[in-house]
């Protein structure tokens, strides 16, 4: 089933700020120079294209994430790798998500205490989430359902970026959904 | 800049029974045959799938075939084949989609008579708009605007399927988006 020329979708999920985008472009920079047609569907560009109107109750949040899901499931059958980054905090939505892929699907939890993200804030949200300021923000105001079996797991408030890639791509060659990559000899 | 291994996106533009969706799937089939990924992106289902809760209004029209156009164009610049039938009514969000994709965009009018689509009327579609039982029916009590320059026309009123398809194939083979199929010796 699986194999260095099949698509997949690698799944992240976890609170803003854990660091899904910024893991998102390390691997697809990765994996392009192992030859691999990769797209990143990142949470706030896709809302931008397919999802515009919809807000952050449950129900809106759903919707924008199923048409992630059906975009994914449309490139990874495709041979291609596709990278989903959003919040996606429902777990109910991911396995159907899930469900409804051909290739294979793996979640990856983007896990960081919400200490951390507070202490972090680099884009001052949590701040004004804690002052009530942000309706429904993820984690502060509003539901994140863990995944209860993810298929991998960082710790971004313990590792860096560069190990939890590492620990990332690993994963991804041990369940051979990605070659190693090739070692070339320096000219 | 075209290639046998580029993806592009053949966008079928055409009043409904024009046979848009029938000629998609002949082409999937042949070009499939020829070892190409394809996706079909076929109207009814991407605005169940991408576009619940949006209506047959102008602004709603155009919202649903941007999001058509936004998932044809994430896989034609990732080498898959997007073959998108949807009526796409209006020629200045045509145009706008076709201006956003990296990959090569094949505008295809499936031009047929209203008089002959009338006769047809596999669905009885036509003449329940034409009794007024159909809100914002294209052709008919909505407005449909044909390319002015497509870079490919089949008059599917005058041309079997078999020749619309051939016409396509052959222009698609001389635009070198796709490679000349293989002649097969029989066992």
């Amino acid at each position: 089933m699986n194999g260095p020329h099949n698509g997949f979708t690698l799944w992240f999920t976890g609170l803003s700020g854990a660091g899904k985008s910024t893991l998102a472009q390390a691997i697809r920079d990765d994996l392009v120079a192992r030859g691999r047609r990769v797209e990143i569907l990142d949470g706030d560009e896709v809302r931008t294209n397919l999802s515009k109107g919809l807000g952050f109750s449950k129900e809106d949040r759903d919707t924008n994430i199923r048409r992630i899901g059906y975009v994914a499931r449309l490139l990874s059958r495709n041979g291609v790798v596709a990278v989903a980054a959003a919040i996606s905090p429902y777990r109910e939505v991911r396995d159907e998500v899930r469900r409804a892929h051909e290739a294979t699907f793996v979640e990856t939890f983007v896990d960081c205490s919400l200490d951390e993200l507070v202490r972090r804030d680099r884009k001052g949200l949590y701040a004004k989430a804690l002052r009530g300021e942000i309706d429904r923000f993820t984690g502060v105001s509003d539901p994140y359902e863990a995944p209860e079996r993810p298929d991998i797991t960082v710790h971004t408030d313990r590792q860096t970026i560069e190990d939890s890639l590492k620990t990332i791509l690993a994963e991804l060659e041990r369940q051979h959904h990605v070659s190693p990559r090739p070692v070339h000899s320096v000219a």
